[in-house]
């Protein structure tokens, strides 16, 4: 046995359950059957050290993930480093490293040294980097993969869900493909005239994953790219087959979560949400954002944390961050500062409204402050402390009240 | 007759409903319809010269409203001046002047002369600045009210909603009242162990109104400071009072609107504003926020967008922004700028959500410009234009794609 899916079927509690149980609802008994359902996933390759280990799964705690990564144009590992360190301290939970410029494999290998929480990537990537679509073979790829897997990365996006069968479907969208992998596979499928090798050759994806027990992440290489094109039949086609693949990964003893939008309005989360739950068997979903307006760029960390709230609420278990510079420029560590604690809210505010154990003590712990005007303990408590504590600096206030109503202060007031 | 209530009551579209519908995906007589019906109001006082009206009602676009002002630690006319001008120039549909120190009258006027959208204002206040509560009377609140709606204001807040009975219901509550107008008159009723006179003297009040076509906003003092507190009694009671007054107003020709939380889980949302619409025969609601969770000072414009924009799809009409500085001290004009676009970001999604006519047409074009990578277009369509320019300009790249995928960009490989 290699993975935690694998002992968790056997009823077997590892001790990296043991240490994810700590800061969830539910206890390493409850955790390892989620597991053994696949309801949720714990990423932890053993060849990552350093790593506390966490799980994924609509029962626990909402998960944060931050993307970092170089690209061609800008490839700095200082500044790479940087970013993850500026997203664990704001409290993310997991890092995705998904460089496609300068030294990707050392960059990758620096981040994993360092990091303590789980890491994933996106081995393809690399396997197009610096390549015409033609030179790239089905080798490459999953050299690619094997590296990343041997690396320690803990989780990989694999789309696998993008086949020939899209082709057609993504003709009739308004913005086609925004995924970059899904694009890369679409365009070397249609160049070389072939299936896809991570969907025909899903079994030997399962192989290399389960070596290290690397988490699969399902990547949906058909998500929609705008409101217009959200829930579309390419989408749900792919959905369906992530379904099917994660049933497969699971019957293989390979832990899987299931990637989805993107850019979704806001009456049609619940039903995305539902739709996956029912053809996924409740494995988690990992959405990235989703969006739901496309006229705000420079504000899409909130038009995310609206639609991630949302989504968690209806059952997403792992929220992919969106930074203010989505659609405009590669983040900076600003960007991820804000676009981390924008996602944690929204999990935050989902975990609340779910009834998760415990979610709500935070709030309550913060409102008992305010009503006692007890500005220390408020700083402690705010998601953010220092900037929090920068907004009531600015007053250059004596008293226990703010700037906002002086002495008429309801709080003090009462 | 005087107000657009009893014009449409009559059947009569006025000018005020003719151009309030221009930007509606409703004509002048659908409008007049919803008005006659107390569905919309349509806040235009006679006195208020350079006024472009608008409605207010949840068939109609979301609208937002900025609250500026000054407090008895920092009151500067020239600063509010420009908190008006940043917010129209961001997209807020109304304003209201909370101000509390400094010249009141003098402020109010300065701002009546140069608005062009609807001012609100909470005349009592005045009545409390500077005055022992044992010496402020009834007249005094009188007067203000009688002051503000003869200056030109478009809409005032009421609370008249806030009763005796509501005493031993708030000794219940984490943070009790954390309304400014609520808490005032609550401890006016006990000092002066006297009944609310805006709401035993509600007619007196009505004739005020009507005189100069103000729109009431019945204040929800009671409205909840923490989730702790959310759809508790004391908020439901005096939502239930609210609703009467609103009915007392319509059949007097009054326009009116209700104002509604504060602080809301994400899961109580929708049953907040199905309470609202029965218990208030559909007036437009006004609410502030919602925020869904109370860890997140400096990020509140985050956490009421979420709010908002769940609020606004289940019908609420009128978002009043919430900006970062929110429980820590008076808003800049940054902050301003923040929230109104926070709170636009909320209304228009929440009107995609609902299927208002046109609402998606605006992200249609903006996805459509995206897939050509057509940046200038773009940048005209974004919610905030500079903000779009800066986050590309900081790239210095010449190609058509951005620095985040660079030679990967899906958008152009496709």
């Amino acid at each position: 046995m290699t993975t935690q899916l694998e002992f968790a079927k056997a009823g077997k509690i590892t001790k990296e359950m043991q240490q994810a149980a700590k800061s969830e609802p539910v206890n390493a008994k409850q955790l390892r059957k989620l597991i053994a359902a696949g309801k949720a996933v714990l990423p932890a390759n053993s060849r990552h050290r350093n790593l506390k280990p966490i799980a994924i799964g609509s029962a626990l705690r909402t998960k944060v993930n931050a993307n970092i990564g170089t690209s061609p144009i800008k490839a700095s590992l200082k500044e790479e480093l940087k970013k993850m360190q500026v997203a664990v301290a704001a409290g993310a939970d997991a890092i995705m490293d998904l460089s496609i410029g300068g030294n990707i494999d050392e960059i990758r290998r620096a981040i994993l040294r360092r990091a303590t929480v789980p890491i994933g990537t996106v081995p393809i990537y690399q396997a197009f980097v610096g390549k015409k679509l033609d030179a790239v073979t089905e080798d490459d790829m999953f050299n690619a993969i094997q590296k990343h897997c041997k690396d320690g990365v803990d989780f990989i996006t694999v789309h696998s869900g993008v086949t020939r069968k899209a082709i057609p479907l993504v003709r009739k969208r308004l913005t086609g493909v925004v995924s970059r992998g899904g694009s890369l596979l679409l365009r070397w499928m249609q160049c070389n005239e072939k299936e896809n090798p991570l969907y025909k050759n899903f079994d030997y994806v399962l192989e290399i994953a389960k070596e290290n027990d690397v988490t699969l992440s399902l990547g949906d290489g058909l998500r929609p790219g705008c409101l217009h094109d959200a829930t579309d039949r390419a989408q749900l086609q792919e959905l369906r087959l992530l379904g099917n693949l994660a049933k497969r990964a699971k019957a293989k003893g390979v832990q899987a979560m299931i990637e989805g939008p993107g850019h979704v309005p806001l009456n049609q989360i619940e039903k995305n949400m539902r739709l996956q739950q029912r053809l996924c068997n409740n494995a988690p979903f990992y959405v990235l954002g989703p969006i739901v307006t496309d006229i705000a760029p420079g504000y899409d960390h909130i038009t995310s944390a609206i639609g991630g709230a949302l989504a968690a609420y209806y059952g997403a278990s792992f929220i992919c961050y969106v930074t203010p510079s989505e659609h405009l420029s590669l983040p900076n560590a600003q960007d991820v500062r804000d676009g981390v604690i924008a996602a944690r809210i929204a999990g935050h505010a989902a975990d609340i409204a779910k009834g998760l154990k415990g979610a709500r003590h935070w709030d309550d712990e913060m409102s008992f402050c305010r009503k006692k005007l007890d500005w220390q303990k408020m700083f402690q408590l705010a998601i953010d402390k220092e900037k929090a504590i920068a907004y009531r600096k600015r007053s250059k206030i004596k008293g226990k009240e703010c700037t906002m109503c002086g002495e008429f202060c309801a709080m003090k007031g009462m």
